[in-house]
């Protein structure tokens, strides 16, 4: 098949070139179908050129320039450092291009077709696309994603952005609004706080308003530290081009105005109204675990079906997808997935840690573990929470390097492992990975490195 | 209890206050133990005070200002950085000092006794300390650890150092020589590399012989990078107070010669003669699976009782001992001893991941990674040993943070858990921890991100 040609077959058709997308693609195509990719961006979606990965790259340096800042106390002097970002972009952009060119040739590899232009169904087994393609497909997967909210009288424009935007400028503003206290903005807003912006955000309640208030506290100690202000419980009413107005009359100097209010499910335009694909009354298209769709001939994966809108939900419902075009009997049925929010320390968060029905939380402080105390990092903890036959369902940690060590505890909630199978496993010494271990211990009544007091934890 | 009374008795005594030895009475004690704890040096032992906790955090230090200074590709620009070494010492020992504190909190918050001196035994239920006090104990639990091996010609004084010393310096030098080439070698090499020092690894064979050739060579790749030097299959033969004069006739500059050719078990002078516990032909305590010697009063843990020589497995030997001490039935079980060099990349080891015997190894690269791109640290790789089940045997990472990721696979080990358990689970994205899940769905036939040929893996 050739680019441009008018009327194409496939087996399969999908519809967004994301994380999500092209996972369902390369899976179909190893189990023999024949399919089409349509992209009308670029290869690898939000994720990867605008999100994701270009955010944990912008972190991982601002990190490196703000700890070379503060490590006196370590011996590190440093009389002149600084960020150039232009440079800071090129590699920021280099990346993307990378990844992309990637994703490019293990399409390329798998003989998937990639189409650029944006899809539309014309019926339940055809797409229309920009440029005049006609694809007949037996299958397609929708993963056409997501896309930010914008906000009243802060529309997208001048000095308002959206994240994206703000991972592409090539100069540090001196001052920045954000709009939203999710995770997105405090990620955000450490990263440039770290970079030399004076940053403020803007809640409507509070910063992370749904997340632990233990977790909270400390990433609010960071933002003391980087002298990042919280405006908590009001609402931004104007702006012009060097400030914000608040609804308590407040001005405040933002060079750069991000709004960060949250993404809406992408489902416009793209015909859904020639098939039978259904919207819940969120906007979401309704799957099941199998990820199909109200039409036989149509499955939806990613942000498009629901929260939490996370890349590697999208990823492994890709490959769920991916199978089941190609006749596999997959569906999702994982029990947790896993967040990260890449903040300083970072939050990760598998499964649920309140306390409730029978449910008891353990917590351990980073206080007490060697490697966080040797490397001035003792300012997190590991929660996790248990049932009565001390069967782990829940874990949170607040750590330097939390994103690498989450996923030992989902395995262990997906495996219904017990605190006795964390505690009595061998962790390295001395690494933060060990606090899981402690944490399970002083839920089993037999706490090594803090003091529950004499009547145990 | 008073300390310094002449004549006391305990249910157990406990000799050696390193990890082991305080996690043993720790553990003893809360399960009601009356105990006793001898030290002749520092609480914590070697590791707090002079082996992992401070070459942990030095190498935090040495990376913090190499990234600073190797970051201009992220458009970091500096133009001036430098190490204080007296502040770095004077951080790295205050951590000690906590850590050492932290045991005597706990040891008191334990009603255990801290006893500073060597003990002896007289019989197999007394032992005379240092200053002549004589402790009659039910159980007694050695854990007195190991010293580095000295070297003829080599002996330790002047410039000749082990790597205890090597921590304790307040300069840095200029020229290093390091004899041996152990994983504590390569370690302390990269650090002081990172430091500015130039550093020269004496190998008999070559560095890190007995490990895996393909984390070698990249490991090579950083000690190149780094401007250290490799001199391999030769001898040290003679020294002066700045250079050693090697087998092959070559004299190299050596300010600093840090001897570090291995580590012997403690077992000297202890008065075991008047115990039945005996030793094996390598000098370690023989114990079964309860940390049981020869003897029915003595148990023994950590260095003293054989390889690997790691805190971790002392930890764990600790507690089994501390539960035995007192009666329960617990037993050393465990199916894998992690191991990790903190070197750059970090190296994870889990069980064994050789092919052999209807054992497959899977690698899966990081430059097919998307933090790993993202963050230039794409030189590593995760590989799986897994069986005719695709039940995982061994785990080895090569990566930025594997130390943080190794326990999922420790306890993927431990749980019995097959390829399909890690790769359908969700990794965050975008992390190191995909690299897992990625080898794994490799391992499956369905890799993604890199791609194996037309016949897959």
């Amino acid at each position: 098949m050739v680019m441009g040609e008018l009327h194409s077959r496939v087996d399969l058709a999908v519809i967004g070139g994301g994380v999500g997308g092209y996972v369902a693609a390369i899976r179909a195509a190893q189990l023999g179908l024949n399919v089409a990719l349509v992209e009308k961006d670029k290869l690898g979606g939000h994720c990867l050129n605008y999100a994701c990965i270009p955010s944990k790259t912008m972190i991982h340096i601002s990190n490196i320039l703000y700890q070379a800042k503060n490590s006196e106390k370590f011996g590190i002097k440093v009389g002149d450092i600084s960020i150039d970002p232009k440079k800071m972009l090129d590699w920021r952009v280099g990346v993307s291009k990378k990844l992309e060119e990637g994703v490019g040739f293990l399409c390329k590899s798998y003989n998937i077709d990639v189409f650029k232009g944006a899809a539309n169904f014309t019926s339940a087994n055809t797409l229309t696309l920009t440029d005049g393609v006609i694809l007949e497909f037996k299958k397609a997967i929708i993963a056409t994603g997501s896309e930010p909210i914008p906000l009243k009288d802060f529309e997208f424009g001048g000095n308002v952005i959206d994240y994206k935007s703000a991972l592409l400028m090539d100069r540090i503003p001196k001052t920045i609004a954000i709009i939203g206290a999710g995770y997105v903005s405090v990620e955000i807003g450490m990263m440039f706080a770290k970079l030399g912006s004076k940053v403020t955000i803007i809640a409507r309640t509070d910063v992370l308003s749904k997340f632990d208030p233990d977790a909270v506290r400390i990433l609010k100690g960071t933002m003391t530290k980087l002298g990042m202000d919280v405006l908590a419980g009001v609402s931004p009413q104007s702006h012009d081009a060097t400030s914000v107005k608040l609804s308590d009359g407040k001005v405040i100097d933002a060079e750069i105005i991000i709004v960060a209010i949250g993404l809406k499910p992408f489902t416009q335009n793209l015909g859904l109204e020639n098939t039978k694909v259904k919207l819940d009354s969120k906007g979401f298209i309704e799957v099941d675990e199998q990820m199909r769709t109200g039409d036989e001939n149509i499955l939806a994966i990613g942000d498009v079906v629901g929260e939490p809108m996370l890349a590697h939900k999208a990823i492994r419902q890709g490959g769920i997808a991916g199978e089941v075009a190609a006749g596999q009997n997959s569906a999702f049925e994982n029990k947790v997935i896993p967040a990260v929010i890449f903040t300083d320390p970072e939050i990760a968060i598998a499964g649920d840690i309140e306390e409730k029905d029978g449910i008891k939380v353990v917590k351990f402080p980073l206080t007490a573990l060697g490697r966080a105390i040797a490397l001035d990092a003792s300012a997190g903890f590991v929660k996790i929470a248990y049932d009565q036959n001390n069967i782990i369902k829940g874990v949170e940690i607040v750590s330097q390097e939390a994103s690498s060590m989450i996923s030992e505890a989902v395995l262990a909630i997906e495996m219904g492992a017990t605190l006795e199978d964390i505690a009595d496993i061998i962790h390295p010494h001395p690494t933060y990975s060990e606090a899981l271990q402690e944490a399970a211990e002083a839920g089993l009544g037999r706490p090594i490195h803090f003091f529950y007091g004499k009547k145990g934890v």
